[in-house]
């Protein structure tokens, strides 16, 4: 498979990002799944994230508060699917502990954690249930959004 | 807890169905995750189920056909989300495979085996996203359908 086949969307309700990050991919998958660094790097600024409680386990749930410029806090609820460590992890808003139904499941986050000679090809997966919220969601700046994330996310890690 | 909380639905959007069966509760599992002891209670006669493929584990698939009376066949796709030998088996429509949403996310199943000196309670919850599709299952015979699927399997088990 070649890196471009990688970045490829698996269907027309999926998005993707894909990033070279220039640290091993220990801290990539830490600076995901430890709270206090969570906080540092989650939402795109001026937007912050206050407060993150994370289960990390098949099953466990996830609350990550984030905050908007004006002061107003957005929390969301999901759980974790499947967590490999170093390598995988898997979440969704469809249910809100496990496993409850949430009010309306949006989206599952598949990332990975690939070792390119000490550095980490990071993928970013969000898969739709429908086409239509694949398309919300890169109206809402999946593109830009989450890639200014990354930009915060490697910028942490460089300094772990 | 009382037997009578126990099958209260825990909100809105759940229906459930609660029984107790003469048999332990390995066998009761055992129905459940065995596909040739499956296919023989599956469906509520006179539909049958000439086929399942059953990987049991979190993040394992499944694929059940039921055939009508005129030889129409239904076939069902899901995964497994939890599995704890013997005492609960947690299964969703929300996934075709790990992780790939399906189509329209229907019900998450949480079927939950405990000892009841040597018998077992057997308690089947069908959770849904929405009330619509929890009146919708209701109305499409949750309880009857259920219900005599639930004879089906007490009767096998009996046999076991």
């Amino acid at each position: 498979m070649t890196a471009a086949a990688e970045t490829t969307p698996t269907s027309d309700r999926e998005l993707v990002l894909t990033r070279i990050i220039d640290a091993p991919r220990e801290k990539v998958f830490r600076a995901w799944t430890d709270a206090e660094l969570l906080k540092q790097w989650f939402a795109p600024l001026p937007w912050t994230t206050p407060s993150a409680e994370l289960d990390v386990r098949p099953g466990g749930s996830s609350l990550i508060v984030m905050r908007d410029p004006e002061g107003n806090d957005y929390p969301n609820r999901g759980i974790y699917l499947e967590v490999v460590e170093n390598e995988k992890l898997v979440f969704t808003d469809a249910y809100t502990e496990a496993w409850q139904p949430s009010p309306k499941p949006f989206f599952t986050g598949v990332l990975t954690f690939e070792d390119v000679d000490g550095k980490t090809r990071y993928t970013a997966r969000a898969r739709h249930w429908t086409v239509e919220d694949r398309d919300a969601h890169e109206k809402m700046g999946f593109h830009e959004g989450w890639g200014r994330c990354t930009d915060q996310l490697a910028a942490l890690v460089a300094k772990l």
